[in-house]
C-alpha cells in the first residue's frame, strides 16, 4: 500500500466538528484509511498542515467548465438575452481545442480553489474528459441536448451523442469519470426527445441531469403547454429519480419541494449565477427543511465569474437568509455541509466526507491570515471569510494535485497563456 | 521632491478605461504627479506592476474595525438579537487594549485587500487612531454614541465624548485622520441629544455619520414617534448636510431617496451585512438614478465576516440586480465606480480616482491568475472575480503600506497573535 499522509492539522469531521489528527491516506485504493493522532510514521508522501484545516474537498454541483473562456465576456444581462445575444453566439464559434483549453483552465482554477470533484455539461465533452483525466480532479461529465429550433435529424443527433457520451466515458479515468444524460433544460429539449431518449438512459445506467425552474420565463411555458408545474412534468416523464439532479431549482413552489423531496432528486443551487443573471432566490432553507437534498454550484464562469466554491458556500449563506427573510436561515453549518456532502449526495458520488473509507477527496485550508483570525469558529470562517487564495494543498483519488498553491498536474502559465489566446482568437472570430 | 514610481502596469483611469501607464507619485506631498508612459526615470522608489492592474484603493465607507476580534463570534441572527445577546454584551468586555489589538488586525486585513481609507466608527477611539497612525491608512474616525438606557449624564457624557474626539483628531497623522460626529443611529441616541449636539459638530466643521434606515424596526418607532421617515426626522433636526453620510439606507422610501440626492448627503452600502443579518435589499440602482452619491462599505467583521472591498463589490454587484429585478442594474462599472470614488465622495476624501493631482492612495492588482483569465474586461474581473489575495501592492499617501503581500507598516505574525490573546480572553470573561 502507498500511502500520503496529511499531517498536524485540525480535521473537520463529517458532524462539523473539529479535532486535530492526522489523517492517512491509500494512495492505490484512493481512499481515506485512517483519521487520528500520530499516523505519519512510515508514509511514503506526506503533505504538512499545521495551522491548517484539513476539511473534504469542495464539490461543485454544476458547472460549465469551459466557459472560463468567456468570463467577462457579456455582464449585467438577463439569462434569455444573454444567451441568444452573446453567449450562444460566441459557443457557436468554439472548437473542440477551444473547449480543451477553457475546461484545462477552469479545472486549473478549480484545483487552485480547493475543489475535487465537478459537475459538468457542456460540448465537446471528449476533449473536456481528456482534460478531466489529465487534471486528476474527479468529475460528472454530460453532453447538453438542445433541441428547440432544430430539425429532427439533428435534434436525435444531439441526443444520441449525449446518450452515447454517457456510455462511452461512464468509469473513464480509473474511474475518476462518472457521466449523466444532459437535457440542457425540459424548455430547450422537446418532449418527444425527452420520451425517447430518459428511459435508454435510465437502460444504460446513467443519472439525469437538467436545468430546471432558473426563471420564471421557464415555468410559465411548461404550465401553458403541458397544465403542470416544470417538475410534475419531469416527474411524468420518468426525469426526477434518486440519482437524477437539476440545476437551480430558483421557482420551486411547495408541491415542487414535496416531489424532490420525495424523489430524492438532488437539486444544485447556483447563488451567484442566480443573482447575476437576475434569475431570483431559491428557496434554499424551505427545501432543507423538507429533505431535499441540496448542494452548490458555480454555473459556468461567465455568469459569476469564478468558480470557487468558497464564493458559492459565502453567496449560499447570504441569499439563503434573504430569500427566508431570516437571519437564522441557511446557518454556516448548513453551507459547509452543502458545499461538501450536499453537492457530492447530490450528483451521486461518495465524497464530500472525511472518514476512513471514505474517498481520499480533500483541501488544506492555510488558517494563518489576517481574515481568518480570531478563530471562535472554523465552520463560520468557511461559510463566510474563506477565500480560494487559502486553499494550500489539493487532494483527489489519494493523490496531491496541488502542493503549496503549486498546481502539480497541470503547468499554470501553460494554461493560462493558451487559454488567454484562444478567448482573444474567438472574440475576433465572433466579431467578424 | 522624492517620488514613487509604479511602473509596467494598466492604469484604471477615472472614466473606468484602462491605459498602458506609469505612475508616478510626488511623496512628500502624498499625491500623484504624472500618468503616463516612462515615468520611471530617477524615480526614488519603484514599484514593478507588469501584468497587474494600477488603480485607486478601495475606500470603505462603514466600518467598526476593532470588531475583527468578534468574527465568528456569534453568526446568523438577526441585527437586533445579535447585538443584545451577543455583541453587546462582549463589546461591554472590550478594554482600550483590546480595541488597539482588534483595529491593527483589521487594518491589516484592509491593507491586504488594497483598501486605503475607512471611515470607522467604534469607541476607544484613540487607540484605533494610533493604529490607523501606524498602519499609514487613511481614515474619518469618530465616537458612535447610544443614548438610549442611560442616565442623562452619562448619556451626554458620551456625546461630549464624541464631540471631543471629532475636534481633537481632526488632521491627526500628518492629515490623514479626519473626524466625524457619529450617533448610533436615529433610534439609539434620544432627540433631545440630537438637536443640542448636532449643531455644535458643526460648529467644529465635522460631518455627521449614523447608521440609518437599516432595519424596518428602525423604521417603524420613528415613524410612529414623529410622524415623519427617518430621513426625513435627520433632515429636521440638520443631519442631512452635504458633508454627512449615513450607513445602510436599505429601507427607504422615494422621498427619501430624493431628500438624499438633493442634500448631496451620501449613502454607504452593506451588502453583505444586510444580506447575513437579514436586514434586507437596499434599492441601490434607484439611488444612483436619483443623483445619491453611492459608496460600500463592510460593516463590523462581525456581521460579514472579512472586511474585502473586492467581496463588497462583488456583493453589491449581485444584490444590486435582485433588488432591482434587473439583471441590468448595479453593473459592473457602476460598481467599481461606488468602491472607489462613490465612497471617498461619500466620506469627503479626495482619493478614489487616478489623475494628477489626486491623492497618492492607490492598489495594484496582479492579474497573473486562472480566475482573472482571460481578460475580455478588467472592470468586470473587479467586480466579479478578483478576490483581495490579488492584491499585490498597497500605497497611501505616497508611502508603500504593502510591497508583493509584504506589509510594510505592520507586523502580520505579531499583529495575528496579540489580536488571537485577546479574543480568546475575550470569551473567556464573557463567559463568566
Amino acid at each position: 500500500m502507498t500511502t500520503l499522509a496529511i499531517t498536524g492539522g485540525q480535521v473537520l469531521r463529517p458532524d462539523l466538528t473539529v479535532t486535530a489528527a492526522d489523517v492517512l491516506v491509500d494512495q492505490d485504493a484512493g481512499e481515506i484509511r485512517d483519521i487520528g493522532p500520530d499516523l505519519a510514521d512510515d508514509a511514503d508522501e506526506t503533505l504538512e498542515a499545521a495551522n491548517s484545516l484539513v476539511m473534504p474537498g469542495f464539490v461543485n454541483g454544476h458547472c460549465h467548465v469551459a466557459m472560463t473562456l468567456l468570463r467577462g465576456y457579456a455582464d449585467d444581462k438577463p439569462l434569455e438575452a444573454w444567451l441568444q445575444e452573446d453567449i450562444w453566439p460566441a459557443e457557436g464559434e468554439l472548437t473542440a481545442d477551444d473547449v480543451h483549453a477553457g475546461a484545462q483552465l477552469g479545472l486549473l482554477e478549480l484545483i487552485k480553489s480547493g475543489t475535487t470533484a465537478v459537475a459538468d455539461m457542456y460540448f465537446h465533452v471528449p476533449e473536456v474528459a481528456d482534460a478531466v483525466e489529465t487534471a486528476g480532479i474527479r468529475a460528472r461529465l454530460g453532453h447538453g441536448i438542445v433541441t428547440v429550433g432544430k430539425d429532427d435529424e439533428v435534434a436525435r443527433e444531439d441526443a444520441n451523442t449525449s446518450l452515447e457520451i454517457a456510455r462511452e466515458y461512464d468509469g473513464a479515468a480509473d474511474g475518476r469519470i462518472s457521466t449523466a444524460f444532459k437535457p440542457h433544460s425540459l424548455t430547450t429539449v422537446g418532449s418527444e426527445y425527452l420520451e425517447e431518449f430518459v428511459p435508454k438512459a435510465r437502460e444504460a445506467g446513467v443519472p439525469i441531469h437538467y436545468h430546471a425552474n432558473e426563471t420564471e420565463n421557464e415555468v410559465a411555458p411548461i404550465v401553458e403547454e403541458h397544465g403542470q408545474r416544470p417538475l410534475e412534468y419531469a416527474a411524468d416523464r420518468g426525469m426526477l429519480e434518486p440519482e437524477d439532479f437539476i440545476a437551480h431549482g430558483v421557482h420551486v413552489d411547495d408541491r415542487e419541494i414535496e416531489l424532490l423531496a420525495e424523489a430524492g432528486t438532488g437539486v444544485i443551487h447556483c447563488p451567484a449565477s442566480n443573482m447575476k443573471l437576475g434569475s431570483g432566490m431559491a428557496p434554499v432553507q424551505r427545501m432543507l427543511d423538507a429533505g431535499v437534498t441540496v448542494g452548490l454550484g458555480t454555473d459556468g464562469a461567465a455568469s459569476n465569474n469564478d468558480l470557487s466554491m468558497l464564493d458559492e458556500a459565502r453567496d449560499a449563506a447570504m441569499l439563503g437568509k434573504l430569500a427566508a427573510d431570516d437571519a437564522s436561515a441557511v446557518s454556516a453549518e448548513a453551507t459547509v455541509d452543502m458545499v461538501t456532502r450536499g453537492s457530492a449526495d447530490a450528483i451521486g458520488l461518495a465524497s464530500g466526507r472525511l472518514e476512513a473509507g471514505a474517498p481520499a477527496d480533500l483541501a488544506v485550508i492555510d488558517l494563518e491570515a489576517p481574515h481568518l483570525t480570531p478563530r471562535h469558529d472554523l465552520v463560520s470562517h468557511l461559510a463566510y471569510a474563506a477565500t480560494a487564495a487559502d486553499v494550500r494543498h489539493t487532494v483527489c483519488d489519494g493523490q496531491v494535485l496541488m502542493r503549496d498553491r503549486e498546481v502539480l498536474t497541470l503547468e499554470e502559465a501553460a494554461v493560462r497563456e493558451r487559454a488567454l489566446e484562444a478567448a482573444t482568437s474567438l472574440v475576433e472570430r465572433v466579431d467578424t
